[in-house]
Formats: C-alpha cells, sequence, structure tokens
C-alpha cells in the first residue's frame, strides 16, 4: 500500500489498484446504477457510461424508468442485426460500426452493448432480429467488422451474449446442453474469431446456464475458454441481472456485475476475502480490469465530439438498401418503372416496423415510411390502402378498400410482416406464421390482381411456403432501421441494385426446422439434439425442400462463375473464382465458399460455409475474386483430444450464389495436424490390426498355428471377423482359446505405440 | 464359517456361502469356460449352463469353437424377435417361450440368454432382427410373454441388453448419451416392465457406456434402477466380454462374468477383498445371488426332459404365419386361390433367410423352403426362376429366365431380401437398400407382368418408396424361423389370414429416420440427440411421410371400430370400444390404443401406444374389447423430483388400427400426482405470480404505490410483463428501484412454501 495515489490514467492499473482499500476494490467491481460504474475520486478513478445497442446508441434519460426500458436520447437507429447480416458485406458494417462509435462519443458512451452474434439456433428465437446469422463464419466476420468499426472511434464493445444465449423462454435460468462438437464449431466459432481478431474491450456473459452452469460463473467459459485459449485481454460484464453468485462469478472471471446490486455483492466479496474464502489476489485481478477500462475509455473519449444525424441517416439508408433480399422476381416485376402504374397495400408502408422490442429499442432521430419514399420516386400518383390496422387486425372494409385500390393497379406493392408484439426480447415466438388476416388480405389482393410484390417486415424468418410460388416477387425486408422506408423504395425502383443474401435458412414449415422437438425445452434444460446440424447444414444433411436456401438473394442483373480453384499453403486455402456480370445493370453478388471432405472420419454437414466475399461488378464486368479459406475454419474439435484438428485429404471446394446454387468448384489436397491416439487394451482389434506396427503381428498371430480354433474361425469368415473386429483387444485376449495371451497384447501395445505412427 | 457343509440345494444360499472360502467365493462370480459356472463339489454346489437365445436353444458341440460361435446341437430355429414382435400377441409369444424352455430342459441348458428387448433406435441397427420394437409398451409386453412362458418350464430368462445397447457399432466402448427423460420413458420402460411383471432369473449388462460409464460397472443402472427402484431379486450377468473392470462390476452389482477368464479377474476380488479395497459383503452377496440361481437351476431340472420337434415346428409355422405383415394388397390379388396361375422368381424362396447371424444362430431341426410349400399348397404347376444367385448378384441369363417365367404366369410370387452378410451382430447396415439387382430384377418383372406380390425377407426394414406404389402386393415376411417357408404359402393361399402389424416404421428414405445424423456417433460417444422422438413419435411429431406407419399390416378381411369410451382408476384406464369383423374372412385385428395430452406441461409425443389387443372375430363378428392402460404408462419422468409422475388433465384416447389410421378416439380426465416444487429465490416472477399465496402479494406489490416507475413500466406493458415474467425473483429484487426489497422476497417465499399449494 502507498499514499500516493495517482488518476487512473497516469498510473497502471495494476499501481492504481495496489492504492486502493479491500472495500474499494470491490466496490469496482459493480455498477453505481443501471448503466454507469462506481467512481472513486480519491484514487482518480471515474465513473463510466455502459448503454445498450447493439444497432443505436440507447442513452436512457435520467431517471425515466429504474429499469432501463424507458425514454432515451435520440439517436440513429440503424437496422438490427438481422438485416445488417444479411449484408454479407464487412466493409459496411464497419462504417455502421464507426457511425455508432461517433454516436456513442457525442453521448459520452463509453462501452456501447453489442453487437450480439448469437447463433440463430431456432427461427423462434424472440431475439434473432439482434442476431446475425445461424452460421458461425458469418457471425463472426460481421460482428469483427462492427467491433472493429465502433472501437476505431474510441468506444468499446461488449460482444454479446456469451454463450449460448439461443432462446428467451426461462433464458435467465435454462441451461443449454450442447455437445463439445456443436458447442466449438457453431456456438462458440464466431466469439472465438471475434475475440482472437478484434480483442473487443468487453465480452458479456449471458444470462443462461450452460451445460449445467451459469455462464456468469463458469471458469471454464470465462477463464479457460475466453482468456487461456482465445487470448482475451479485456473485461468480462454481467448481462444486467446475469450474476447468480458474485464470489463464484468473480472467481469464474467476471468482472464486473451489472447493474448495481446496492451494495450487496460488493459486502460479500469483502466478507469472502476477510473469512479466507476468497483470494484477494482474485478480486485485485477482477478490480484492475475495471480500471483499465475504465483508464481505456477515458483515454480516447472525445470531449467535444459530435455527429451528422443527416449523413447517419444517409448511411442507415444506404445501408438499409444493402440488406434488402430479393427472394423472388419473375417476369421481370421489379424494378419498377418511374411511371409504372401501382398501388400500396398494407398499414406497414405507411407505419414501418423498423427494430424489435426490448432493450435494443432505439429513439430514432428521424423516421421514414416507405409510402412516402414510394411517392416521392414514383412519377405517377401512387393510391394507398391499409388493409389491416396498426395491431394487424382485418376488416372487411379494409378488404374490400384494398382489393378496389388493387384492382386498379398494374401493381401492387403488398406490405406484410409480424406485428410488433410478437418479437421482442424477452420471449420468442410460437409460430412462423403471418397473421392469418395478412394472409387472407393477400389472397384477396391476388384474386383481384395477380402481379403482387410482397414486401415483408420481419425480425426472424416467416413462413413463405404458403403464398411464395404465387407472387411474381419478394422483399425480404426484415427489420431496417429508421431509414428503411426509403431504402425499400430505393430498391423497388432500382435506385439500388439489391445485393443482400440470406444469412439464414426459409424453411417450407416449422416441423422441418432442426431444433423443432427440442427448442425451448422444459424444466431448465434444453438439449441441442440436433448438434452440429443447425441451419442448413440441418436441411442439407436431411435432404429437405427449404422454400428459400442460405445464401440465396438475387439481383437485378445476373452473374456468372467459372474456373474455380483452390490452393492450400499453411494459412489456409486460397479459392479463385472467375465472376462475370452478365446482366446490363452493375451490381454486387455475394461469393460463398464451401467447403466439404468425403469420407471424412468425422460427422460433417454436406456443405459449411468457409468464407465469402461481396464483389460489386460493373454491367458486363469480369474479375477473378479470391476468398481465403483459414486453415483454423477448416478445422473441428476433436473430442479425443480436445482441441481443433484439420482432417488431411481432399477437399471439395464449392463456389456459388447460395448453399444450393454452387456454380463452380475445385477439389484440394489438404495436409492434416498429426493426432496422436495410441494403442491401448481398449483399442479394438480393427485397430490393432490397422496399426502400421502392431497389424502384422496380430494378423501372424491370428493366422499362425494350426489356422483352426477361434482365431482361425475369425478369419476365415468375413462377417465373423467383422464382429470381432470392434472387440477391445485386451477384453478378447481374456478369452478361452485365444492364441495370445494378455501379458503378450499388452507387451505388443507397449512396443507400438513405441515404434508406430 | 462352519464345517458342515450342506449341499447347495438344501441349504439356503446364505448358508452355503457362509461356508465357502474367499477363493470359492470369487470363483463363483466367473463362468468355467464359455458356457457353464464354476462347481465347488465340497460344498455342493454343481455348474449350471447358460446358452444363447433367443428364438432357439444354442447349445454349442463341446470345444468345437473357442469363441462360442460354432456348430451347435439342432434345436427348433423359432423366428427372430423381429417377427415374434409383429404378431402383437403375448399368448402365442408365451407359447413359444414355453417351447424354449422344452428344449433348454430337454438339453440342460439352465439359462437361456434372452429375450432381447432393445429399442430400434435406428434401422441400421445390426441386431434389430433380435429385438422387438421401436416402442417401449410393444417390448414389454411382448418380452414379458416371452420370460413368462421360457420360466414356466423352470428354466432362466436372461433379460438383455441391459441397457441401451441400441447399436453395433463400436458397441463394446461406445457411450450411449441419453438425457433422463428418454433413457427412463423409451429405453429403459420396457425393461423396467419384463422386471416388475415377471422376475426374470437373469438380467444381462450390455456391452456400451450409458452415459459415460459402462453398464457393467454401473451402480445407478444395476443397483439404483434395477434393484432398489424395480426390485429385481435375480442375478445380473455379463455380456460375453462385458466386463470393464471386474471388482467396480461386482460394486456395482455385477454378480456373473462370462465368459471364464481363466482365474485372472477372480484373483483380482481376492486381492480387493484382502488388501481392503473391496468389502467382503459386498463378495458374499455376489456369490449368494450365483449360489441362488443355480439352486432355482438344480431345483427346477426336469432330468429327462425331452420335447416333440415335429409339435414345435408346427408351432414355428403358426407363429411365422402370425408375424408375417401384410403391408399392401390391392385388386385382391391376394389371398391366391389354390388353382391361381402362379410363378415364383427369387432364390430367397428356394433358399431362405431365416434368422440372423451371429450368437443367435441356431442350427435347426428343419428347414422349410417357400418354393416347396407353395407348390404343395398350389392346385397347378408352379414354375420357378431365381432371378438372382445366392449371393444376391443378378445376370443378363438369370433376369431373361425371370421375366420368361413372369409373362407366363397371371401372378407373380417375387421374393427379394438383404443379403445375409448384411445382417448380423457385430456391425450395422449401411442402408436401408435392397441389393439393386433385386429392384432391376423387380423392374424387369413389371415390366413383363404388373401383378406382382413382392415377398421381403429381411431382419430390419428396407425402403420401399421404391416400388411400393408400382405392385399391387407386398408381405413383409422378415425372418420367420426354420418353418417360415410353409407360413408364407399359408398366407399366400389364405390358409391363415394375416394379422401381424409393423412393430417400427417404415420410413421413406433413411434420412427421415430420427437417428439419421447421429447414428452411430464418432470417438466413443452417441449423442441421442432425437430424445423422445424414437420411431413413429418422430414421424408423426415431425410430421413426415412414412411408407408404411408403426402398427400397420392389413387383413383378407375388414374391420370397423366404434364407439370407444374410457374410464380411469387408480389403476390406469380401461378403454372399450366395438371391434366388428365386416368381411366374410375369420380374422384377427391389433386393436392398439394411444394416448395424447393436449396442453402438457412437458414435451410429449402426438400419440404414444400405451396397450394393445389382438382379438380373434370370426366372418361378422362383433365384440367390445376392453384394453387396459396401467397408470404407470401415462406417466413421464419428472426431471425436476427424479420420479414418474403423472399430469392431470382431459387425455385424448385414440383407438385404432395402426398409428396413422384412429378409428375411434375419447376424452378421459385423469387425477394428476402431485408434485411440490417449493418457490426460491430462483422462481421467476411468472411462477410467484402463478403461485396462491405469493401470486396476490406479488401483483398488489407491483401494482400498489404510485404506480409509476419500474412496477408500473411492467404492469403497464404486455410485452415487457412477458419479458420480465421470466426474471428470477431474486434477481429482480436486487435491481435498484424495485419495490421490494431482497429480504421482503425471503419472507413471502417462506410463506407462501409454509402455506401454498
Amino acid at each position: 500500500m502507498t499514499d500516493t495515489v495517482n488518476t487512473a490514467t497516469e498510473a497502471s492499473a495494476e499501481e492504481v489498484v495496489a492504492g486502493l482499500t479491500l472495500e474499494e476494490k470491490a466496490s469496482l467491481t459493480s455498477g453505481a446504477d443501471f448503466w454507469t460504474t462506481k467512481s472513486i475520486d480519491r484514487a482518480g478513478i471515474p465513473s463510466i457510461l455502459l448503454t445498450d445497442g447493439p444497432h443505436g446508441v440507447r442513452l436512457q434519460r435520467a431517471e425515466s424508468d429504474h429499469l432501463g426500458i424507458g425514454d432515451s436520447v435520440p439517436a440513429t437507429c440503424f437496422p438490427p442485426a438481422v438485416a445488417l447480416g444479411s449484408s454479407f458485406d464487412p466493409e459496411l458494417l464497419e462504417r455502421v460500426g464507426t457511425a455508432l462509435g461517433e454516436e456513442a462519443q457525442a453521448e459520452g458512451v463509453g462501452v456501447l452493448l453489442g453487437p450480439g452474434i448469437n447463433i440463430k439456433r431456432s427461427p423462434l428465437c424472440g431475439r434473432n432480429f439482434e442476431y446475425l446469422s445461424e452460421d458461425p463464419i458469418v457471425s463472426g466476420v460481421l460482428g469483427s467488422a462492427l467491433v472493429r468499426g465502433l472501437q476505431s472511434q474510441g468506444v468499446g464493445a461488449s460482444l454479446k451474449h456469451f454463450a449460448a444465449n439461443n432462446q428467451e423462454a426461462d433464458r435467465m435460468r435454462v441451461s443449454a446442453d450442447i455437445d463439445e462438437r456443436p458447442l466449438r464449431e457453431i456456438y462458440l466459432r464466431g466469439f472465438q474469431r471475434v475475440v482472437e481478431d478484434e480483442q473487443p474491450w468487453t465480452v458479456m456473459c449471458s444470462y443462461n446456464r450452460l451445460n449445467g452452469v451459469y455462464t456468469s460463473e463458469d471458469p471454464w467459459l470465462l477463464a479457460t475458454v475466453l482468456r487461456d485459449e482465445w487470448g482475451f485481454e479485456g473485461l468480462v460484464v454481467s448481462d444486467w441481472g446475469a450474476v447468480n453468485t458474485r464470489v463464484d462469478a468473480l472467481v469464474a472471471g467476471l468482472d464486473l456485475e451489472m447493474p448495481a446490486s446496492g451494495g450487496r455483492t460488493e459486502a460479500q466479496l469483502v466478507a469472502a476475502v476477510q473469512d479466507g474464502s476468497l483470494e484477494e489476489s482474485v478480486l485485485d485481478l477482477g478490480a484492475r480490469r475495471n480500471v483499465e477500462l475504465v483508464q481505456k475509455v477515458v483515454a480516447n473519449a472525445k470531449a467535444d465530439a459530435a455527429y451528422d444525424a443527416d449523413a447517419h441517416h444517409a448511411l442507415a439508408r444506404e445501408v438499409a438498401a444493402a440488406s434488402i433480399v430479393l427472394l423472388k422476381n419473375e417476369g421481370g416485376v421489379l424494378p419498377l418503372a418511374p411511371d409504372a402504374s401501382v398501388a400500396v397495400i398494407g398499414e406497414l408502408a405507411r407505419t414501418p416496423r423498423y427494430q424489435g422490442a426490448g432493450s435494443s429499442q432505439i429513439n430514432p432521430t428521424r423516421l421514414d415510411n416507405a409510402l412516402d419514399e414510394i411517392r416521392a420516386l414514383a412519377g405517377a400518383d401512387v393510391p394507398f390502402a391499409p388493409g389491416y390496422a396498426s395491431d394487424a387486425s382485418v376488416s372487411e372494409e379494409l378488404t374490400a378498400e384494398a382489393v378496389a385500390v388493387a384492382s386498379a393497379a398494374s401493381t401492387v406493392l403488398l406490405f406484410l410482416g409480424v406485428p410488433a408484439e410478437q418479437e421482442s426480447e424477452g420471449f420468442d415466438r410460437d409460430d412462423l406464421e403471418l397473421p392469418a388476416g395478412q394472409t387472407e388480405l393477400l389472397d384477396a389482393v391476388l384474386a383481384a390482381n395477380a402481379s403482387v410484390v410482397v414486401v415483408l417486415s420481419n425480425g426472424g424468418v416467416v413462413r413463405l411456403s404458403g403464398f411464395a410460388d404465387r407472387v411474381p416477387a419478394i422483399l425480404e425486408g426484415w427489420l431496417l432501421g429508421q431509414a428503411g422506408g426509403g431504402a425499400v423504395a430505393d430498391v423497388l425502383y432500382g435506385v439500388v441494385n439489391p445485393s443482400a443474401r440470406l444469412t439464414e435458412t426459409v424453411p417450407v414449415r416449422l416441423a422441418d426446422s432442426p431444433a423443432f422437438l427440442d427448442f425451448p425445452g422444459e424444466h431448465g434444460h434444453v438439449r441441442y439434439g440436433e448438434g452440429l446440424f443447425v441451419g442448413y447444414r440441418w436441411y442439407d444433411a436431411r435432404d429437405l425442400e427449404v422454400t428459400y436456401p442460405f445464401g440465396h438473394g438475387l439481383s437485378y442483373t445476373s452473374f456468372a462463375y467459372s474456373d474455380a480453384a483452390a490452393t492450400a499453403d499453411d494459412s489456409g486455402l486460397t479459392v479463385r473464382v472467375t465472376v462475370t456480370n452478365t446482366g446490363d445493370r452493375d451490381g454486387a453478388e455475394v461469393v460463398q465458399v464451401y467447403t466439404s471432405l468425403a469420407g471424412s472420419a468425422v460427422v460433417r454437414a454436406p456443405r459449411e460455409l468457409k468464407g465469402f466475399a461481396k464483389v460489386a461488378l460493373a454491367a458486363g464486368e469480369s474479375r477473378e475474386v479470391a476468398v481465403h479459406v483459414r486453415r483454423e475454419d477448416l478445422a473441428y474439435w476433436d473430442t479425443r483430444v480436445d482441441r481443433w484438428v484439420v482432417e488431411g485429404g481432399s477437399y471439395t471446394v464449392e463456389v456459388g450464389a447460395s448453399s444450393r446454387d454452387i456454380r463452380s468448384a475445385a477439389t484440394v489436397e489438404v495436409e492434416g495436424d498429426a493426432v496422436s491416439a495410441p494403442l491401448s487394451m481398449n483399442s479394438s482389434i480393427g485397430e490393432l490390426i490397422a496399426h502400421p506396427v502392431a497389424g502384422p503381428i496380430v494378423l501372424a498371430a491370428f493366422t499362425g498355428g494350426d489356422g483352426g480354433g477361434a482365431a482361425g474361425a475369425i478369419m476365415g469368415d468375413p462377417a465373423m471377423f467383422k464382429m470381432m473386429a470392434s472387440f477391445p483387444v485386451g477384453r478378447l485376449a481374456s478369452f478361452p482359446g485365444m492364441p495370445v495371451t494378455m501379458e503378450q497384447v499388452e507387451q505388443l501395445i507397449a512396443a507400438s505405440n513405441g515404434q508406430g505412427a
């Protein structure tokens, strides 16, 4: 201890902590209130501000609401992650992150709570609109871009929700029971990439338990995996209210509990140190990480920061347009000519759903709607009928009005979507259905006019199989943020050529979806029974029809692929393919690279996305595109040796426009990692025979001698050999009449392990 | 210790054991050789003989084969379990058990190693031909009947393979990783029924591990579940070579290791007692159970037993005919008139496959083939063409010959099936396909003659979707034992009216099957990811088309159902339904009772078989059939309280001719078991509000006061209420600004638990 107290920004965090009392150190590890950390004036440690994200800065107005869900300061509401992800555009997401950082700086926010990169395990998850994809590479690459942009402005990210928070039902208690391979390869892989590439200032633990342990107090997750394996150097903050037992959480590596506990849990920490059940050094470490975070925030704060709200609104429009997925476009119904005769139907065109409910809800600086924006772009009058009320209810009058409007137009722009009250943090959806009134409205409108363009507003995927084959065009508009209305108009009229792709499969029906039978679990547990087969991995492996596959999305132009080739080196694969814009419009293609390994020794999906590139090509332009696949992304988690292993072999590399639209393919030889699995008395006869040293000796023992008895019977009968090949050698050697003794087998194994591969 | 040694049959087993030395006691717990236990002459303990079953007595000839798979004494080869199960006839299976007991007595066999009642988790399991069903009620009821019959003759059964041995791949080591509910409700339920109802003399542990522990040394399985919960009083024997660590196995409750260990493991037990690591009383118990078994065998042995081989052959024919499932019969192609013009095609008609390979392989006393038996029943000449060779290979000549024969007949009886080398203990199948040559032969024959009756020989289900809609009739003949040829002829010519039903679903394709993506696992583990949804439970829950559903099977007559009604009492349900034979032939119907519970608080299959009755009805006869459903069969395993719980509510009782042919339904109110789940600080706000005592107090706290702040925000907004309802009360109470303190919540919970329901 020293009497000299330096300010936090001058001294090292370690020095600062050394100058604090036990009580002061404990106080640093819980919030001061809902959104700020505790200051210690005498030590020069200021309070910092953390606020909800992730697609805007939700700075709550003072004291409006003790729960922190109330009125907030206006901020740009960018498209939520469901839309951002569909852009498949890291560069664009980095710009969004940068803009978020600028707004956070302007509001004095030190840490913005996002991005959320949890895997969309079930389309029912109520918070899917806050997540990027059903695929870990997409989630990881795009999550990294957001963190990179945000932190470029000196604002900390909070990568969340770590981990396996894939449902809202019973989210505070449920245990996500996941086997090691899917946990590593699907649910943690994206987090690993973002942590290793971007070092987010903070990681936010989730509410749920993982394999029985609250993530807030899981030393395996927070220490072994996050810090020891991935090298995370930042601070772990709890989701708001996620701490179960404060002392256990601190020991596991949970540095900051939010929100405030009113002094209760700090007192627990102090008592635990005093009674010897908690090492003070553990508290020192937690306190130090808090001081380090404060120092980073202080050092990077921009005192007079401001942002250009108009420019951010324009960016929000650009991003929204890049996030709209053109699912279908038959007969060239889109883009619309400026003077086309169109009618707009659907209250959602006038009263947009542009974000989901819950902690991420932004108070936007402006709010566009599609109706006004369409009218601004159209050269002619655009009649409108709401078709249904704001609460999605319908009536004969509304339907009749809509049908009349539809009948008079050449093309109908019909806005459908999921009502706001069905999509929120805190609970999951019950089904994938659009409101029945809306689909009845669609039927009525279609009867009057077959040229219907459906524009969707929804945070999670909806079932489209009921009408996808009956309408010429569908725009998946997700939730597009405050400028989404203009973006929709831009895409409809071809001001922007759509270039987004699905980051999640649109199934034919809910019953086809991988987690259908064990979502959301019961009695505090949810078994991830589908294992590795999440999203397209499932639909492909089970060869199920889907309405629209992962990666799907159209353009107003067309692209051709040719000459895919792949080479391997220590860093992974380099995949090259020539892509040509074969249409008469400039556009962008998302070139997707999938790999597979025929005859793999482990279970694998038929194809897995390993890389992608968004490529802008002028009409007629042709370009060779190179996509790098990291070697570590080829690895599977080997449960025998508890580490990542790249299996050697001839990999198939498929390049295409969606997971089910492969345009060009190549094979590439990849050298495998060595995995040493020594022989033991539990090795099977078959494993011994396959061993370079033991094999010939075992075969000689079985075929030598008189060729009769058990050994002769085994070797002489293929079916019997197949049956006995799985016997552990130690068990079979103990059988009466075997040609070898246990001792001989033990010697053979020892010798083989000494000499063998 | 006493010097007076009584003979085993006179003294109690406990007294006998008390007179043995440590080494003698240890010696009793391992076999003397492959098939016999060790005698102790001075103690009057003889050796007893255990031999393979289950569908015949496989008494190996002395020293023919050290592995025990060699030549054996002739015995009646009854139909394997795959066929027996399809009869859905407990009375018939009891007669088979009785006949097996007679043969065992005649051969001096004390314990016959069967029945096998493992669940058919995947249609690929190589040993499915030895198992009864994909449903635990069917397996349990029919397994009980076999044990009852066998033990009625004073021969012990060995209920196997306990437990969760549902695949052959890596069967000696693989861990079946199964959650508690599917384990209890699907995989153990049949075992529980047989043990509780029939007290088999022995239970055989399986090779595999269960949730990481070898079943041979799993005290939870062998002691807690089998003995403490189910009251098993017999002996646990290892599957041959299943013991991993002998001392651990004995402690867990594995009484007898088979085969002999050559003295090695007995020495381990002696050493363990001597060094104090094993309580001698544990060894005493294992030895006592061995003595008890020997005493039972000795006391029940019939010195001059013999059996009537002709009568048993006739029984084998009767059972086989009752086991053939008429899957399809369009246009009245079957039954054949005696003078019908028929041709027989397919080597399997001449060279039958009548059992699977492996330890259950019987050396039959006789062997009928279908071709001879058809010719014996037909009034006219029956031409034959093999179509394919014994090894399933085809040639142009064979095909041409078959086509010529087919062209000349009115009806073709085409025998197809899985080659013997693809179905055996010891390995699983790779697919569900018939040999390609056979399906090509079918196509060629169909081109010549559309009136094709396909007769199948297979131990596991095969994919029929490739031709089921192109042939007028299909007989699923499974593997039918030594008299199957005559049984097939009897059914084809209507000497026997078919009455069997599928105990497993015939899927459209392998990729639809529940375990498709995690069978057989890898690296020593197989996750039962489909959970409860095994067999028809899966196809129904996912609403998948199947080729033939569980319970399906036709008759040459027809049945009508009416007036289903159900009543409940403490013993369960009594379901009554009137069944009428509406055709002009005597026949038997399998009346199937399924239950479901709409709005259940736990995950359930859409319908579950809970009882069945096989009812013989003369042409035109009508009868009220009563099926009793045990109350315990309505229960689910409640993981909160670790016990069986009957959920109260209005159950739907469906009565039908298959799982997808429900003919009549009723509802019945069932009183539920009380489940007391006390409130805690981890109870959610929603759970508190639902509680009769706590609820009103919580609501008052949230709506009282000024109605503002957090509480007001929660109660005033349905979406926010939905979001907050899942918060554990202890966590929310710790939030700043809540209207109640942690201490108040603690008091409320204590008070509620004292007064509440």
